[in-house]
């Protein structure tokens, strides 16, 4: 079996060479010996995550952002859910971005996410993001060429900024195929637990497919920079996306590598009455 | 063994009769047979909160407002960790009310409290709450008992509306001993890893305990109403506070009894290309 890190390492877009999306796996299994042992990493990581947050929370000097973008029933809920769910909520804040509201639309696009960005200490985890204002628009072409390859320049000037001061960001694309798509849908109509998930409005956007590829494919060709990289994870087998992505975040927590802030100053001749 | 829901609604403040705190145990055992059956029906609570959770988010009708209160070293972290850690993050956002900043300051009181509050289908958990403003007020005497008074009115009036408005809103006083703070306090100091969270203000407000003690009883006595009622919980053991307030919780969950909506106009006819 290849080595894991090797193959996640593969997910991530270097910003270099041209992107070709169709390239990217919707359905891989590489790195991990199956479901099962996928489950037991994800525990694993699961574990090594929670320490990692408390340490992060403690040492207050360093926010990570983790962006989550995908097409309808790409899997964003759950794979929130499975990773983050069994972390701290104190320091864990997801913001699901909706159509924006009239007050939102008043502002430049990247007001509302400016201000869910997470503080010193905390995990924000966007579910939707910025990214949307390069896709629909892209996609039903509501803005011309030009504006749109102003907010490429835009959202990497964005997230360099919030880089530069304290914040490490990862953005994740939960790839799926078209017949997964179909799969996830058909499943929403026919599970009467699910059906307040299915929206007619999806069915629209599906019959843009190819449109939105190309739209993913721009954003990972012209928006995955050192600073805020993007990985392409194979999302058809949800075991291996969360696996992949707590994998993935596990590594991106080591290397920021938080401690306790044990060393403080007048405490060792403090007496409680 | 006594009955937990007998047990459990004598925690609550009835806001008929004078409160008396020293009345209410802080080291109580009555109603789970010990450590290990407490962390047994948690485990039971959590699975059982978490699909409420699914539905109440779903349903999208009616947000849940859960406020915790408590002396320094009550356990507000650790009791938001272990209740709500395992619930779906998105679903649950936490808000952590620091010292106010200038531009709170420069607004009501109640002002940042009513951003924070839940939408409809989330549940919101305050760490610390709009109490904080009757409670170093009355303690240090920074304003006259004429504005005190008239804060407790507000903060009746302002959870009514709430309450009025969708929002099912408990709230939580964790009710630790003055010894097992000092053991808590002490701990802080010894554990390396736990030192970060000492603050030696902490030791300033502990010389004003009973003042604290008065200032929770004014509370409990004038703003437990039948819509925000006030839970006073045993504390000094970890496994009972976590016991007791997951078990409330789901008895709260459980009345307003979520649904998936289900019954959706026009899907039976749907085709997915």
């Amino acid at each position: 079996m290849k080595d894991f890190r090797k193959v996640l390492s593969a997910l991530r877009v270097d910003g270099k060479k041209k992107v070709r999306l169709g390239k990217f796996a919707t359905d891989s299994r590489d790195g991990i010996d199956g479901k099962k042992a996928a489950r037991a990493a994800l525990d694993d990581n699961t574990r090594a995550l929670a320490e990692l947050q408390r340490k992060l929370y403690a040492e207050a000097k360093t926010a990570v952002l983790v962006v989550f973008q995908a097409l309808d029933t790409g899997g964003k809920d759950r794979v929130i859910r499975n990773v983050f769910g069994p972390i701290n909520p104190q320091g864990v804040r997801v913001t699901s971005f909706k159509r924006p509201t009239a007050v939102e639309l008043a502002h430049d696009y990247l007001w509302r996410i400016h201000m869910a960005t997470p503080a010193k200490g905390m995990i924000g985890v966007f579910n939707r993001s910025h990214y949307e204002d390069v896709l629909v628009h892209r996609v039903h072409k509501l803005v011309p060429a030009k504006v749109l390859e102003e907010r490429y320049r835009q959202l990497n000037a964005f997230e360099r900024h919030l880089a530069e001061n304290n914040t490490v960001i990862v953005k994740f694309f939960l790839h799926i195929s078209r017949n997964e798509q179909k799969a996830r849908l058909q499943s929403r109509l026919d599970d009467p637990d699910k059906r307040w998930k299915f929206e007619m409005g999806d069915l629209t956007e599906r019959k843009f497919w190819d449109q939105y590829q190309e739209a993913y494919q721009a954003i990972l060709d012209k928006c995955s920079t050192g600073a805020a990289p993007w990985y392409v994870i194979p999302s058809d087998r949800k075991w291996y996306r969360d696996w992949a992505v707590s994998t993935i975040l596990r590594a991106v927590l080591e290397k920021i590598n938080p401690k306790y802030p044990s060393e403080i100053e007048g405490l060792d001749d403090v007496v409680i009455d």
